[in-house]
């Protein structure tokens, strides 16, 4: 029966910005059925009243959740809250089997380093090993034999492709990089605010939580792991008035006499089995990517100071969300990981 | 003595965009002196904390209101949200003496009209036939007499100019008014609110309140009084993704044979002696208005329809707020109404 | 053999936005081949050069213009400004024998009110009663029959799909008709102009064209041919800051005693069959048909003045452009209308 | 006679966002006489037909530029692209005396330099060592001095102000300086370009002109030969979608063990004459010093990477162009250089 191959895939915290685009991408496949989302506030709400988008294309009520309800699904997405979605996630694997956390509850391997920068215990830390951090161009394997996947933060995800090639090839030296990174307002996710409102947001620009952002740990621990080597990262988050997209500008130390063309042959080489990640020649905008799971990649080395200007670009809300996820949600179903993607 | 003379000046209300606002206007005056700024939630804050641009000019702090409080103030503005204003105005007209109140409390006449459109009773009715519309286009010789000045809407300032001409001169049917007004994100206030969040105002509009805004008795009660006529007018308020600016665009149908530079003519006679309006012969734009209190009118012919279509623009938070509050406030003392807004 | 049966399409003037849109919605599609990309100035040029977002996704490369050469196509997209389209259209009819032009020159069907109001003459004159109104919703039978199709402007489509249900029914009068629309500056083609600049339009709003817009006759002649009355109609655009969208606003007066919740049934009833109009019980928002071919209306009954104020939303690019042709050629081609726009 | 008394400024280059920021600074001030503006391609028509802001306000004609009448003017701002202003600078310092050029001609010491960012050869290159760089907290004195003051470009004012006090102080390394600057649109002028338009910088962003941008001479000869040392500095620009502002982050490795308290008076202290400077205890944001003459300035100490992140706004159109230039014309008067500014 052709419906029974479909994946059921239910959706907890799908209310907020990365819910609805889940719901973007996975209600026009015919390959995936969405069993139910999940929203406690707007619980008893249709989908589209919250996103009138989808009048007419997503008929779907939101309803609470109920951790007794045994879910009659194949994938559980969790779009909540850091700190709410480990309550949820030990009962979801018991009950679904895979679950796919969009927060960043299992990103970090240290309890400590969690409760440091997220301020909070956490109540699921046998999880934490176990959980395979759902960066495709890093994980693709693990990945697929995956139960819970971490899916990256939306910054991190900007920084670590752009350093990954670099870093483990040895191409830049491990101390003095420095990483700028803008981000669009619906990364704070879909909240009330004045911080967040038009009137403040616009024609504003902000810097925040310089040093002590959650997703510097991120970004540290996954590097660190994957270079096998200590960095000294400095990372300082932006809030810039666009809705979608992140700017991700790093500055390294050449520790290796090549040229431009060297490092891009690199990157090219590093990333041929990607889809998604694309190296180029002109400088990367938002505009490339938004609403799109790639990331694009560019390059400039400046000859006077020795140091390599990697920029980078995602739409914070597809490859630093939901795109990133169905990505990882193909590659645990053995599907092509491109599939609802392009 | 010299600084005897100045205004002293009472802010309550003072953290929201429209005492904001006041502060800039009046802050750099060498003849007018801030007594104090009362906010209930930011008492205890400097200005400065709330709105940093004023670091190092404004050197003032929140308090809260205390009725009893003996104001040493010449004059008290009155930013407070409709409803909280007609509180605190029977006291502070006892205490100051002047009160201009930039609220929808005392702009209309009929107690019963403004609970249907504000939806609640209003406890300061004793005081409605005693306020004066503060539109100084219309009301100067009443706006230097008066204690209490209803500073009008910002929609009502740029529908009124823009029809009181052509109205009070019979150019114009009084019916099948077709009022179409874009507000900028700041007329909404300085409040936390999804709706009003930069991610769902940006790249978006909305119409709102159709056929039950607030501000539309408050344009047909001073229409009517003005031009001693019963109008029909339709008005749809819309928001637009800007930061500040009100775009009026109105359409009525021709009562006379007239050209249209004898309407612009006519026009520009009206609005002789009035130092903030102009009259444009290209269509105007909110940018040729912000950040200042004119009000820039245009006017164009459509003979096959035999309409006219009259364009406004103001910048809300100035000619549609703190500005007309502070023209209305040099009526009051006797200066210049342009001292301070050029 | 399956790849002969692909829609083998061209796209003539491809540089534009509303070319690039059509790559964004045929290029996904395994059913068509773009054929060749036509682009004057950008000629030599791969797609991806313009438009990075395409970069690993279309790999085609602008072409010039040249009429002697025999398309291998079976439709052609002419998305070039008006007055270029009607030079190359003759030929691409008897060379590739169905075209849908985007532009206005084939939207009119009097040459004197062509000449009027895009301001040169007409060379194709012969053309104007052959090409099909592209208007899915109101022609549906012509045009899977047209070898021609005008495939309408933003403006006018947004306002006749708002105002065909109350004219036909005459549920409205036909004088005092208010049409103001807002719209996206995508709407102003990719040009070089200070006016269009980044500076010059943010935070600005301006109304332009009043009285003299080339979509006035449009409208005007599709409402009056599709009603059988003469109408009287006044329409003002004004551009507004944001990329996309289109926002119509309509003031009629009622001609019979009716309930707002009998005209929504009206609606709702007209347009059963149409896939992509949703009549809404909220005033729409221009988010909520962003990047979708969908067409939301909007209705309020002002019972004081009986007047309906109907609102009406479409992303310029996609229903108001490059979507539509799509709905249309999907019609052409004996497919779902809705193939590859849900 | 008190009138004879004011300073008479010439504006050569009236008509670009710079030249109509300084009539907004030097119209409404009662000492200040504008004797000319000077236009080039808008020579003839009205200041307000081009800024209809000023209707009713500046009533000046803009003029073309005639080398040889006689300037009947104390001081002569140059508003003209970078290469037009060392063309008539000369003429000018001869019939005016006292000149301000706000563009990039005379900033650099080196011809060649010049050459190689500028993409010409410099035709005034005796002026270069008589040209005072005319940043007022580094150079009051020569200021007061100066025949021909080279206003500085809009990023480097940003950038060297918040490097000053650590580069001469020796708190930070001179080498690994990281710079990553986001500048408003208003930045590139008021020119007609699609890279420009609204449709395509809004919601976007993208770096440019890495490791070849024409500040980056000017940051380093400016902080070189005020710190009397060698700096090794990265310098990037991004193209952000906002008006007007700059903003700067500054990553810079400590050279001395220091609290962020330390280093925050030893701002205090060097800015402590400086009415224009603001040490910040949170982050600025651009809204902070919109349309002003500040900048802000905020640190933050990284303990685990031993860097210091400095970020620091202006307003590029005042701080950034033309404040400063009313700032250094206030310096060269003799008047408190606060005046018209505050």
């Amino acid at each position: 029966m052709l419906t029974s191959k479909k994946i059921r895939a239910a959706i907890i915290g799908a209310s907020g910005y990365s819910g609805a685009e889940l719901l973007r991408l996975l209600s026009t496949r015919d390959d995936v059925e969405i069993t139910r989302v999940v929203a406690g506030t707007s619980a008893g709400k249709k989908v589209a009243e919250l996103y009138p988008v989808f009048a007419g294309t997503v008929d779907l009520q939101y309803e609470e959740f109920r951790a007794e309800k045994s879910e009659n699904a194949d994938i559980a997405f969790v779009a909540l809250p850091s700190g709410e979605s480990m309550k949820v996630v030990p009962g979801l694997l018991a009950s679904v089997g895979r679950v796919i956390d969009l927060g960043g509850d299992f990103r970090l391997l240290s309890p400590e380093l969690y409760t440091q920068y997220y301020k909070h215990e956490h109540v699921a830390q046998h999880l934490l090993s176990e959980a395979v951090y759902g960066l495709p161009e890093l994980n693709s394997q693990a990945i697929a034999d995956a139960k819970l996947i971490a899916n990256p933060g939306c910054y991190p995800t900007s920084v670590i492709l752009a350093l990954l090639p670099a870093l483990k090839s040895g191409l830049i030296k491990t101390e003095h990089i420095v990483v700028n990174s803008l981000s669009g307002v619906s990364g704070a996710g879909r909240s009330a605010s004045v911080e967040l409102s038009f009137t403040e947001v616009n024609e504003n620009i902000k810097a925040y939580k310089i040093g002590n952002h959650q997703h510097i740990p991120e970004i540290q621990t996954v590097l660190e792991k994957a270079s096998g080597s200590t960095i000294s990262l400095s990372f300082v988050p932006h809030l810039v008035p666009i809705t979608r997209g992140i700017y991700t500008t790093i500055h390294a130390s050449l520790d290796a006499a090549v040229t431009e063309a060297e490092i891009r042959h690199l990157y090219e080489a590093f990333y041929r089995e990607a889809p998604f990640v694309r190296i180029r020649k002109e400088i990367p905008q938002i505009k490339d990517v938004a609403r799109t799971n790639f990331c694009d990649i560019g390059m400039t080395l400046l000859t006077p100071t020795k140091q390599i200007v990697l920029t980078s670009v995602i739409d914070n809300l597809v490859k630093g969300a939901a795109g990133q996820a169905v990505q990882n949600m193909n590659i645990m179903f053995g599907l092509k990981q491109t599939k609802g993607l392009l």
